[in-house]
């Protein structure tokens, strides 16, 4: 019997329905080759500025996505043997190959499968569905092919058409790799930082003090002080800016917002510095500094994605062996119609844009629809993580687009590290803009001729206009 | 290039598969002619007593339509530009027409615009779609329309066959307006009063004092004691049942009820009087008003509908501006099986006919349906609100219909101050009906014979029998 | 006219749309055939160990179903009339089985019709649809079938190819009727029972200090100190195992888990003996004791299945003239992440297996499939009572895949006391697996062959592994 083979249907995610199906191809045509704006996402700004290039499938495809190595640990797989927390030598590289492939199966209907054949057949050509017996052969024309120099970031760059790209980024950091991208005048796409407040806004976080001391000296403020804080933070947003920031990114464990009057809260910054604050008031201060984010936001225009509602490395002994963000996080429930009503009162319809993502999907048609319906700060973020999969994608679409329409989403936000994803996981949207469209002009929603429009305000419109681009 | 057209699809919101489409036409065909029941809905009483001629496009079919200002709030349109809180000249009113219309593609795929464009094409005979260049002649042609004598209230009822219709009337109203279109001989169309107490049971609202006050009058009892207020409570709505009202309409933000014991409730009426009851007597006391109202209902028959968990006026600038009802309530989380069992344990086999509301969707299927599979007293109420739309419809559909039937449903509630959509919105819900009925028919699960008994059961008996009409 | 019939289609639940069609049926063609597998449900064991007789349609179909009762109930029937909680003779089981079919109409849609229209052409050759008129006519029917030899729950274990079934039982049970059936060498099929200690690891509950003398008495331990009620549960245990149990299982009103240490623990326990713990002491006590009996599942291999969020008994006037289990049952929100953090974060990468089921679906996406995700112990129960219908589980499959894959459900559970129905439960799994299979088939994501690998692995591997079988 001959190996399976693996392919990529050129409908994949369009509806079966003839008439539905030849409006989808329709919209999809007109989408499908527009240049990729990727505003908020995790891939090293170094990969780009030094073009390095990517030494063996593994470290390329597996070992950094957490996204596969959770359910290859659920699996029995331990993380160690998929390059989680160490070097890796060819054999392990393979190994760890081989484990993926092994398992193929127990991907089978997950978003993590349809984005690594979207890779393979896409970008590498592999044309053998992943086994035991198909793994090595795999793993070597894959090597064979990310070892040609039009296989090097820059060239990547330009091979999926990716117009902006965005990094995250410490507050302290100086930006040098973006600085050297910007002058290289052989490179034409554009590559920005984010600035990434979260661990300064954490009095109850381990080493903040520490954080505090390393602000102040790459501010010149003395950020130990809430005014000396304030001033630090507003210049390293104009620092970022400068560099070609346009967005701050979040992610408390809950959406609360609150402005407490400036004595108060200086009160509780300096009680928070000497250890003596409470729980609840050092909970109170991260909500006040993170409000205030936002009035600086409402004033230098940097937008803010807000990313909450995580129980981070749920699993302790896991994280105590390999770290954060090594799969273990969960989502959990959260409410923002009372939390964010402190800031949405005072900023919600000001210049500030406010992106809001969620992992609860109880929120969509409850809160986030009806919210983002209103108020001309609050854009609805696209499903984020665990959710960015088609069927999760589609509930989210016919929860939100009957109260709010299409002019209040932020478009596409890919939010990976996977840099080969990348591609797939906009095409996939652009696939699944498509069939909800399609099925609102079947159902006699919507023209063709709308459809058409509103795929591209999808794609181009809103993300430029919600990132100020 | 011709200028875009404007139609209506005479399958819309059907399924396309060939099958499906079948059932759900024949099902849909078997209802459409079927006169409108509308037992909840806020047309004021005053447009029909008096047959007044509506005066131009804007205060039809804009101002009032919070859910149509609120979106185009929050595309930047100031609510004044939209007539709220004011008067507008011709000039005004034909300049906010064409801010609709600009704004035309923002309302792509919501609940909005298909009822707009129902109304456009189905009442106004609107065949150019919406645009600034088109605006102008739209509102030429809608003027024209409305300016004919059939286009007065009455002629419009018949015109819709609106066989019955509710108004929402405080409790202290002299329904002078109701006894007069009773009285005439000319109008042989039912249109009710609706008893809706909310604010005399919130004893932490501003203003209740005086609110007991203007009771005590109307009713001639001393409403300023818990027994008085009783009194004064059940003669009112004995007044109102006089006047052919069928149902109470109730929104607390939450579903709590309890029953205390008199002595307890008649202290903390007094206290809540004098001004010296805490918030959480006052909460406790709410609950426990509204928990006698249904006590009431299962004496006088009166229907009682719920609308809970909406944060009003969450935008408090917009609400000091505008006042209430102009777009900026929003929905929060709910509970109804705790919060609901000291009524239920009560009342819930009683004669009593409860039907509960809910924007929270989680309810569907883990609270509202199994309660209302086991209480006889309890009626599952239709999506509401921002979740009146037909996915929201089709996920209700799918979610409450395998626990508890068709039996335990309100059939179609309207809810709506826009007279011209009324039309609109119940074709919507038995096309609705037809689509999901004939999934039932195409999956094996019922008859198509059944799915057209149903179809009638929900639009004719179901209403019928909730509403006691 | 001639009386409609009933029929059962070919191709129930399967789409409609010919590719996914296709796909379906031969998805659903390559598992129709194979053996049930049960591995937690109701049925006494009683009636296979004696192998009695059923005696007549209402007290097989309707007495002891309390889905079909509640909904009755819900519609004005008294539920004595239907034989709860009292003997009927052959007038009042026929009387019931009448007011059943002239309910037909009020089942139309729900899963309960369903499964009794399965039941009724597929077991019993019924030919007519329900009704007043033909109540006895198909009372009668089904009474000459229950009469045959072939109709023993031993021959319909072998009718219905159940391979495995289990019972659920109280850990003082003494098995004698497992025993004899196991010594049994004329049957060949499985039957296990069940451990479930809920009651006893309840010290809030009424009557748990009798409990406490009886887990005593039966297991040689004294039950009344915390070493004692240890060593008596991992006693009990072991004899459940060697009879043949494969697991335990447990309902609690939440899902909180706490590691409390020893002597804290223990003078709780003994505070509760004594009677003079706090309701929260108490509380905690349960989570303590629920939380060991993850640690001796880690060690004895026996498979935890866990109910939780069910507001018991919620209308106190049914529960006093009935007692439990007779429909008003009602489910409640529930979280996870938090309160299964400790059990998780200690035995979640054990050889624990821990299946979670839940009727409150926002926890599907929200923290089940992302937990289930990275703990290897932990498994995604199916949709189970209220959500135990098609449409529920196919938001399930939806809502879960894309995150979890097939590799971390526990397979079809039916939970059910229905004997009758549990051939019908399995098949409507195996048609929605198969429905949702060729949905990712058509939708490019997999293959067909591995859609017909998937549907094996469901219905074969995954209980079989899951359970230890």
């Amino acid at each position: 019997m001959s190996t399976p083979t693996l392919t990529l249907s050129d409908d994949r995610l369009l509806p079966r329905e003839p008439s539905a199906l030849a409006a989808a191809r329709e919209i999809y045509r007109s989408t499908k080759g527009l240049p990729i704006i990727s505003p908020h996402g995790h891939v090293p700004v170094s990969w780009i500025a030094d073009d390095i290039a990517f030494t063996d499938p593994t470290s390329l495809l597996i070992t950094p996505d957490h996204y596969v190595n959770r359910l290859l640990h659920a699996n029995g797989v331990d993380l160690e043997d998929l390059g989680v927390g160490r070097t890796m030598n060819e054999e392990d590289s393979r190994r760890a190959f081989r484990i993926l492939c092994e398992h193929w199966r127990d991907f089978a209907g997950t978003a993590m499968r349809y984005w690594l054949v979207d890779q393979l057949v896409g970008i590498f050509g592999v044309t053998e569905r992943p086994s035991g017996e198909t793994a090595d052969r795999i793993y070597d024309s894959i090597s064979e092919r990310i070892a040609q120099p039009d296989f090097r970031p820059r060239a990547l760059m330009d091979a999926f058409n990716i117009a902006f790209i965005a990094t995250t980024d410490d507050p302290c950091d100086d930006l040098d790799d973006h600085a050297r991208l910007a002058a290289d005048k052989t490179f034409n796409r554009r590559v920005a930082p984010t600035f990434r407040p979260d661990k300064y806004l954490e009095p109850a976080a381990e080493g903040w003090t520490d954080l505090l001391a390393k602000l102040s000296e790459v501010s010149g403020c003395d950020a130990t002080t809430l005014d000396g804080f304030t001033a630090a933070m507003e210049s390293r947003r104009a620092y970022f800016k400068d560099h070609g920031a346009s967005s701050s990114d979040h992610s408390h464990r809950d959406l609360g917002t609150v402005i407490l009057d400036h004595d108060r809260a200086a009160k509780i910054f300096a009680d928070s510095v000497a250890g003596r604050a409470t729980v609840e008031e050092m909970t109170l201060l991260r909500r006040h500094l993170f409000t205030d984010q936002a009035r600086m936001a409402s004033e230098d225009g940097l937008t803010m994605t807000v990313h909450p509602a995580v129980h981070r490395n749920h699993d302790t002994t896991a994280f105590r062996r390999f770290g954060a963000d090594i799969g273990s996080d969960v989502p959990v429930a959260l409410e923002a119609v009372d939390s964010l009503h402190p800031l949405l009162d005072r900023f919600g319809n000001t210049d500030l844009k406010l992106v809001i993502f969620t992992i609860d999907e109880t929120l969509y048609s409850r809160e986030i629809a009806p919210l983002a319906g209103w108020y001309r700060s609050l854009y609805i973020g696209v499903p984020w993580w665990f959710i960015d999969a088609p069927n999760s994608v589609m509930r989210f679409k016919h929860a939100v687009t009957e109260m709010a329409g299409f002019s209040r989403v932020s478009g596409m936000i890919d939010d990976t590290r996977a840099f080969c994803s990348i591609p797939a996981r906009h095409d996939m949207s652009r696939r699944l803009d498509a069939a909800h469209l399609a099925e609102l002009v079947v159902l006699g929603r919507i023209d063709l001729d709308e459809a058409v429009e509103i795929a591209h305000r999808l794609v181009v419109e809103q993300p430029t206009r919600v990132f100020g681009l």
